[in-house]
C-alpha cells in the first residue's frame, strides 16, 4: 500500500496521508491540483487509494454550483472510481487492506429496515444525498488543505465518495469489494450512471422483458446505458430520442434501433412512437432532466401497462405536468436511484458475471477518453462540451 | 323471463320490451320514472332484467352535469346492479337467458391485446369511458322514449351499463355471470366501487400484505371498501382520514383502527401519520378527488417503498402537485380502475369465495338503505347529503 510519493513511508495505517487531489474552490473555477491531507478512517470507515476515476454530469453540476445548496467549497468532487483499500477503521469486518473496491454514492449498511427490505436500495443511513458534505459518523471531514492564507482548512466531501483524490475516505457502507481480477479502469464505470444506473434501470426498475419495446429520452451516457440494459434483455425495439442528431451514430453503435429527432420529426414525439410501436412502448426512460420531456416520455408508453422510469435530475421547481386522471389509463411512473441495485449485495455478482461473459456490458463503448489525473480540467471541458461520454482518469 | 307488466307477453326474445326506467332529462332535474322501449340485444349484446341497483357518486356527478362533457340527455344512468339475462344477441356464447349477472362498467372482451395482458384490466374495446353514451357496435342506443312533444327520441346509455331501468342492454363483455345462488341484492355492490374498486385496490393494485400499514384519505364507500380489503389482508393499522368526523363511527365499525381529522389535528396529516407509523404507511389510498389531498396521501407513505393508489375522480384541470425529484425517494403512485379486477375472468371466483366464507366482505355494512326503485330521487338525495353509503333499490 501507499506507494505514491506522498505517503509517510512504511505503513500508513492510522496516520494521515498527504497526497494530491483536485480541489474545487468555487463555482466554475478550474479545479486546483494540490496537496491535501487525508485523515485515517474513523470507525466503520475505510481509506482507499483511488486508481481510476471518471466524471459524470452530477460532478459538473456541483462544480458549477448551479443552485445555492450545491455551493460548499473547498470540496473534492468525483464519485465514479475504482481503487484499493489502504486501511480500515475500527469495526470494519468485510473489507481489508488490499481489497479492490468501487465506491458507491448510495451506500448499503446492511442492517437497517431499508436494507432489509427487498423493495428499496435506499439505505436509511448512507443513501445518496448530494447536499451532504461531511462524514456520517461525526459530521466532520477527512480532508484538509492549507489555503492561500496559510491556514489549514477542512475540505468538504461529496456524494459519499470524493474520488478526485489519490486517497479518499469512505464509509464502509459505500465501498464495494469486487473480484480482484476485474479490470479496475472499466469497473470504475459501475460506480454510477454509466453501467449501473442505466443498466439497472432497465433490469431492476423496469424489468425490461424479451421482445418488448423501449424509448429512451436523452442519449447521454445514462441513456445509452439504458439502451445497453434493454439490448441485453432482448428488447425488440429500442428507440432513442435526442435533440442532437450527432448522438445517433454512437447510439446505433451501442444497439439502439430507431432514432427520433424532436425538432425534425414534424409532430409530437409520442405520436411518432405510437405509430412505430402499435400504440406506445412498453417502457420509456427519461434521461434528460426536463419536465416537458418527462411528459412526452410518459405519454409515449402504451396505455394499460406502460412504465416510465425517471433518471434525469430535474433542477427546476416545476412540478410534473401529469393530471391525476391520466393515471387511470394504466400508465405508471417511477424514479430510479443507482439502478435499483443494492450496491454491496449485488454489484460483486454483476462484476463476476461481466468477467465470465454471462453479462456483456460494452464498457469500452462508454469510455471515449483516457487521461492522466493531472488533466482533469481538460476532461471537465470535454464532458461540458458534449465531446466525451466518459473520460477515465488514471491516478 | 319477462314477467313484469311491461313485457309483450310470452317470449320477449327478439322483440322490444316496454318497461319503466328513471330517465335523466337535464342536469340536476329529478329523474322521471317513465315508460321506455328497450330494443333487443344486437350481436354480442345481452338484454338483462335488472333486479337491484344502487347509486354511486359517479351517477350523481353525471346527473348534475358538473362539466360540459357529462351532459348528454335524455340518459339512463346507473351502473351498480344485479339481474338476470332475458335474451342474448347473435354470437353470445358465454351467457344464456336465466343467467344471473352483474353488469360491469369496465368490460372484458377476452380477446384483445389488453385482455391477454396480465398487466391491465382495461379492455381495448369495452374499457370504462364515462363520456361514451352509445353502444360500441353501432354507436346507437337501445333505449327510446316518447318525449313531451310526442316524438320518439333515443335515450343515451351510461358507463356501459345504464341500470336505472327494469331492462337494459349490455355488451356481453360487460355482463358477468355469477353463481345463481348468490344473493343479488348484495352482489350488486360488486358492480362498482363498494366492494370491487375498494377491495380490489387493496388486493390487486396495492397487494396489501399482512402486518402492513395503510392510510385511507376519504371515508366514503370506496374508502371504507379499501379498509375492508386491507382488514381482510391482515393490515396491522388502518388509518382513516376525513374532514367529516361523523364518518369515524362507521369507519370503526368497518375495521378502521385510527382516525385523523385534518381540521383538528393541528399539523399536516402526513406528519401525524409518520409519527403513528414510524416514518409513514406502506400504502395510502386517495379516495377524495382532491389534488391537495392526493399530495398528502403521497407524502404520508414510507420512503423507499410507499405506494399511493389514486381512486378519487379528479374533476379539476389541476395537475398533480408532485416534483419529479420526489420520485427518487422511492415512493410510487398509481391509478386503479375497477380494483384491477378483470371482471369476467375474476369476479365469478370472488362471488364463490364470498359465498363459501373464504372471503368475508361485509356487504351489509355498506348497505345503509333499501328502497323500491320508485323512490330513486329520494335515494339520490340521501347520497348527496352524505346520509347513505349505499342505498339498494329493488326493481
Amino acid at each position: 500500500m501507499a506507494t505514491n510519493g506522498y505517503s509517510n513511508g512504511g505503513s500508513t495505517k492510522g496516520k494521515p496521508i498527504k497526497c494530491k487531489a483536485a480541489v474545487a474552490w468555487g463555482p466554475g473555477e478550474p479545479l486546483v491540483m494540490q496537496e491535501v491531507e487525508v485523515a485515517p478512517p474513523a470507525r466503520m470507515e475505510v481509506r482507499v487509494k483511488v486508481l481510476y476515476t471518471s466524471i459524470c454530469h452530477t460532478d459538473l453540476s456541483f462544480w458549477r454550483g448551479e443552485n445555492e445548496r450545491q455551493r460548499r467549497f473547498p470540496r473534492i468532487l468525483g464519485h465514479e472510481a475504482a481503487g484499493v483499500v489502504e486501511s480500515v477503521g475500527e469495526g470494519v469486518e468485510d473489507l481489508a487492506p488490499g481489497d479492490h473496491v468501487v465506491p458507491i454514492f448510495n451506500g448499503e449498511c446492511g442492517t437497517c429496515a431499508y436494507c432489509h427490505s427487498s423493495a428499496t436500495n435506499l439505505c436509511g443511513t448512507y443513501r445518496v444525498d448530494a447536499f451532504k458534505s461531511t462524514m456520517v459518523s461525526d459530521d466532520g471531514t477527512r480532508f484538509s488543505v492549507v489555503n492561500t492564507s496559510g491556514d489549514t482548512v477542512p475540505v468538504y466531501h461529496f456524494l459519499n465518495t470524493s474520488t478526485f483524490a489519490e486517497y479518499t475516505v469512505l464509509d464502509a457502507a459505500c465501498a464495494v469489494k469486487i473480484n480482484p481480477a476485474a479490470p479496475l479502469q472499466k469497473m470504475c464505470l459501475l460506480s454510477c450512471g454509466i453501467s449501473t444506473a442505466g443498466v439497472g434501470a432497465a433490469w431492476n426498475t423496469a424489468n425490461v422483458s424479451k421482445g418488448s419495446t423501449v424509448a429512451i429520452f436523452g442519449l447521454g451516457a445514462v441513456g445509452l446505458a439504458v439502451g445497453e440494459g434493454a439490448r441485453i434483455r432482448g428488447a425488440s425495439r429500442i428507440i432513442g430520442v435526442d435533440i442532437n442528431p450527432e448522438k445517433f451514430a454512437k447510439g446505433k453503435e451501442m444497439g439502439i434501433t430507431d432514432f427520433i429527432s424532436p425538432k425534425a420529426c414534424g409532430k409530437p414525439v409520442h405520436e411518432v412512437i405510437k405509430e412505430l410501436t402499435d400504440g406506445g412502448v412498453d417502457y420509456s426512460f427519461e434521461c434528460s432532466g426536463n419536465v416537458d420531456v418527462l411528459r412526452e416520455a410518459f405519454v409515449s408508453t402504451h396505455d394499460g401497462w406502460g412504465l416510465t422510469v425517471v433518471l434525469g435530475i430535474h433542477p427546476t421547481p416545476r412540478m410534473m405536468p401529469l393530471h391525476p386522471m391520466e393515471l387511470f389509463d394504466g400508465r405508471r411512473i417511477t424514479g430510479c436511484t443507482f439502478g435499483d441495485f443494492k450496491g454491496k449485495s449485488q454489484l460483486p455478482l454483476l462484476v463476476d458475471q461481466c468477467m465470465q461473459g454471462e453479462v456483456k456490458i460494452n464498457f469500452d463503448g462508454f469510455i471515449t477518453h483516457e487521461m492522466p489525473f493531472s488533466e482533469i480540467n481538460e476532461a471537465f471541458r470535454l464532458l461540458e462540451e458534449g465531446k466525451s461520454l466518459r473520460c477515465v482518469l488514471r491516478l
